[in-house]
């Protein structure tokens, strides 16, 4: 580290200024995922987060994610709220301000000081963004925003994931984009607060919320009265570009925030976001126990793929050697 | 498990006289990842391995990689060998014979005895794909077939390793979907044996070849003679759709074949592939002891993630005490 880099105190404090130089810095150390640093960031930051208010929005390539963030965004900042943008894109190495997207979508809001947009990319490292993504949200919510919003590419399982570890998960569709098929992807109606179909003044946006409150329908009729949620997501059409359908949306976030509130489902909430944090950290490092394994380096796992090539040994029993090995401690 | 189910030598007794059945629930099995059983299927198989050629096929989302795939298939079938085809989908839950794109894509070989296609997700569990891809491989080259293609959706970083585990990589791209910067994603100039350009015959496709083309000269002259790869990627134009310029590519992938033959390289990719699937195994065995903590049951979790919600412990210190309390046993 060159020795004029700022160090992780300075950068702490110079987050509690509001310097936004110091903000994008620290999502550059969360990136790199420089394991001691982050240790000592999270730590220092950790007491003064908790504040804001947490918003997933995920959605498949297409049905205009970034369009509707920006929508809501605008909404938001008319209501007095300062927000930030985080883009989780896991099919893109790219990150900072180095994605094209992220330099179109600053226009509409590159001269307000209350809104900041970032994106995201796992920069190949093992824990990927399901690690980094909870990390860089605490930052964010350490820098005083009133609104996070983690947008994610994609609903597959770690999308998901990341999203379920908001306040509010916004699962948005759009007409012609599979449909059916769509809403029907891995665990949607669990995770989803607040459904958007987006492009509503598209040809089948009618039947693509109908078939969706099919559906919620059975989900509800199995589960029972299963925990009483007590909150039945609602399915808000909007056409993001020309901003219709935004406020009545913003408005559903509110509601829900009432009802985590009033239900004392909040404390779940969080509960649930710090038990997705640890488990998270955890397993990031015992990954890095094996990340030493990734370079071909290692001598023991070098002879046991030797033997496994050859047919001698076979691949289960060579990674029993090898966690022996490993946690024999060498 | 009903007592009617196949036992596992069963099903690999069906697999050695070429059962198609056999073959299919093996693969159900794989998906499944029940780890005993898959320890016992991998041993039993093992033996029989390594004959078959691995084709990695990968790209972003609209390349026409489904296309290029059966274009490929169909010419491979011309030359008298045997298909199996592994489409390899993280954003999807779907799998087996239920997407439909599956079905579509069966009724062009459905008649034809030697192609197998069956499409793989990840479920969920938490190893995924990066841990099921290169076992249900070692089922399909123990079926015997000449060639297996692993077609992954995506160009992030698992699939580009999924893809790298192949003997011969090959990344697709087409004009119009981001050019430069698609091309410039994650690794696909180190992973890349063989880049297609797809829809050749759509505006855009001359410039991405030498954009690309400027990319291999640049990466390899900074690379300089590096490892002496002795093999330069060819950029082959096809349109898969009209099945123009497959023909080449197949020769290509001929052609990469005896290059690894010649050069000796062949036994390095075996090490290679060795290499990961070992690394992958070892790796699932220990976020298997992570899984119990998936369902909100663990105590300890519970108790450190209430703290951690109430900020009276930050998440680091709390995965510190949580690892503690799995490695003291309990």
């Amino acid at each position: 580290m060159p020795t004029a880099a700022p160090t992780i105190p300075d950068l702490v404090a110079g987050l509690g200024r509001g310097e936004r130089r110091a903000l994008a810095r620290l999502l550059t150390l969360i990136e790199d995922g420089r394991p001691e640093q982050l240790r000592e960031l999270v730590r220092s930051l950790y007491p003064r987060t908790g504040n804001a208010r947490v918003i997933g929005i995920t959605g498949s390539p297409g049905v205009g994610k970034s369009t509707l963030t920006d929508a809501i965004t605008a909404e938001l900042r008319r209501r007095g709220r300062t927000v930030a943008i985080l883009a989780v894109d896991p099919s893109s190495p790219f990150s900072g301000g180095a994605l094209l997207g992220d330099r179109v979508r600053m226009q509409s809001h590159h001269a307000d000081s209350g809104v900041f947009i970032r994106s995201m990319a796992s920069r190949g490292h093992l824990g990927g963004l399901s690690f980094a993504t909870p990390q860089a949200v605490l930052v964010l919510d350490a820098a005083g925003f009133d609104d996070v919003i983690v947008e994610t590419v994609g609903v597959g399982q770690s999308e998901v994931e990341i999203a379920a570890s908001a306040d509010s998960t916004v699962v948005s569709l759009a007409p012609g984009m599979g449909d059916g098929i769509q809403a029907a992807k891995a665990g949607i109606l669990e995770v989803a607060d607040i459904f958007v179909i987006n492009k509503a003044d598209q040809a089948g946006a009618g039947k693509l919320a109908s078939e969706l409150q099919g559906m919620l329908e059975l989900g509800h009729s199995l589960e029972e009265a299963d925990a009483a949620p007590g909150w039945w997501p609602p399915i808000q059409r909007t056409v993001a570009v020309r901003g219709e359908g935004i406020e009545e949306l913003v408005d559903a976030f509110d509601a829900h925030d009432r009802h985590l509130e009033e239900s004392g489902r909040r404390a779940e909430r969080l509960r649930q976001r710090a038990v997705h944090t640890v488990r998270e950290i955890a397993l990031e490092q015992v990954r890095r126990r094996f990340s030493h394994l990734d370079d071909g380096q290692d001598p023991v796992l070098e002879s046991l793929a030797a033997k496994v090539a050859a047919r001698d040994l076979d691949p289960y029993s060579a990674a029993d050697e090898l966690l022996e090995a490993l946690e024999g401690g060498r």
